[in-house]
């Protein structure tokens, strides 16, 4: 099991990605280990996403660090030969959601106030590729966009609707029930899963690793204009006061 | 707001077409301008689709003419940087549905009098691929396959529960509703608004692209076959005999 | 109507589906003959899918032989021109849910004892990319990911909650009710259906066409191997000890 613990809010700064790709690249060479579950230590949050403060006032060589160290989570843990199963105990907008999306089950506390979605477009910025063509996988086109443009964040009862989560438990029985499921995909052989598992994430998987540096010029040009920087310092400032 | 009014049915003709092409050119490089609700004035019918006099009877140079017509409307709605929104007061079948599913969003009257679908198999005639393409991103392959094939029009309530609309609500709410979608698109940021919507749709759009004066050709020599004629005289003449 | 009579089972042996693509392709070529259904005459089972005996202990050219058998009558079944109806009385696992599958409309006995689904993992093997791709264009791609990873047998009511069915009736009534659509279907003019058919289907079956020779050698290595020659002669030790 892999329990996210990055107060305040499990978010996925440039330390935090870095050390999540490598327990991956650890457990992924531990034969002893077939499977992981992905929950939060945190109350009330899963992962809030990716860190804003390492998107602003940063220099071109931060941005571009990260964004590989982002690039480099997903294509971890979308083509882990592991069985994973997110645990989502809390919400989980944007980067929190992509790591839900790329795991192989989803089970979410029943918690109307729990909401997990890709909001990026509400914060004036566009959600990658990766990311529509991971949503689009597990939602279909039209849920995606209708999703994505509005950037929804969806209470959990409607992300289990929309089939963004695979199911709702009571949250003390959250879990247990991810035990369950793992113990469920684990009585599968190995190889076979794997490889069905692959066959159906290759292409999406294929397509940023031949887009990889593009991607990053996109997204290092994309934040370095200053009326994204803008946005992101105005999001910030309303974080800080919602907090205060 | 953009009000269909051509009596008796809002058929698709030349004329109405290229009107129509415009006025969304024109309202595309009105920056005041930033979303536009498509509605008819008819009562009882959203648009009857391509208008079928436009296909019978005349010459090589008109046919091209009208799918070159026919194409554009497609791309300028379907590619749109506005919100669009279709508040589907009436029955909608063939060229009068791709018109409603290239809008961001539908909501239609609830009375399961008005029907809705790509019916163009049930006058002999095959759906363009770009109208396909449409179909399956907003209700996915299985239900455009087996719908196209039988050239269903579905009343308003199974529209509904396939995905084909994304709301009913009761005639006389059809424009407030419509309104209040509006305002929740307007909130969104233009510019990641916009992209997110060209992510989603580019890879469907610029297939027709690509292959456009194939198409023509295709649509040009397919409705110049004797057989055709027959069965779209035949069709009029049902309808003609329906009118009266 | 084809009625499925090869007991105990109807399991496609090499006999079997040559039988069966011989049969199509004379079916396709009789005019006179618009449509099939596809039953079983044995109780409690429409198919049990690829018989298991032809994959164990025979020699490279048989494996080659037997997988270019089940190719062709994939390739024939789900191109074909004609109408195909499934009615599905009875369990369907593995290559018989393909079949089903492949047809352009699925009825099932609605007995909760009757299950459907691509069971593959289960026995350690991989489904081959072109039932994953006819499987995704039925049920979508999360469905699809989820239930070939876990190899998961659907009972009748789960299949059709999960779109793999298009319809459950009680047992006694299966005949009748795949009658009555296959008289919807027929009404619609033959030319139009069947080029939407293709225009839906065309991507899916040219790639098999494109790699077929290089999925015959995946195949003849992949149960060529001792591991899995091992595995099935578990699974059909076990399948022997069930029966007596």
């Amino acid at each position: 099991m892999m329990k996210f613990k990055s107060p305040p809010v499990n978010s996925l700064s440039l330390e935090f990605l870095t050390e999540f790709s490598i327990s991956l690249e650890k457990l992924e060479n531990n034969r002893a280990c077939r499977g992981v579950i992905i929950t939060s230590t945190l109350p009330k949050i899963f992962s809030s996403g990716l860190d804003i403060t390492e998107m602003c006032g940063k220099s071109v060589e931060h941005y571009t660090e990260f964004w590989r160290a982002v690039q480099e989570m997903w294509l971890r843990l979308y083509g882990s030969n592991m069985v994973t199963v997110a645990a989502v105990n809390g919400s989980s907008p944007a980067g929190g959601c992509l790591v839900a999306m790329s795991c192989d089950y989803r089970i979410m506390a029943e918690n109307p106030k729990f909401s997990i979605g890709l909001n990026e477009a509400q914060l004036g910025i566009v959600a990658p590729f990766w990311f529509k063509d991971t949503f689009v996988n597990v939602v279909g086109h039209r849920i995606a966009e209708r999703s994505l443009q509005l950037g929804s964040l969806h209470p959990a009862p409607e992300a289990h609707k929309l089939g963004l989560v695979d199911e709702l438990v009571p949250e003390e029985k959250l879990m247990e029930k991810a035990a369950a499921v793992m113990a469920q995909w684990l009585a599968l052989p190995d190889h076979a899963r794997q490889l069905t598992k692959t066959m159906m994430r290759k292409a999406v998987l294929d397509r940023l690793v031949a887009h990889r540096e593009e991607d990053i010029k996109n997204f290092v040009t994309f934040v370095s204009k200053e009326s994204i920087q803008k946005s992101l310092r105005m999001y910030m400032e309303m974080l800080k006061k919602r907090k205060s």
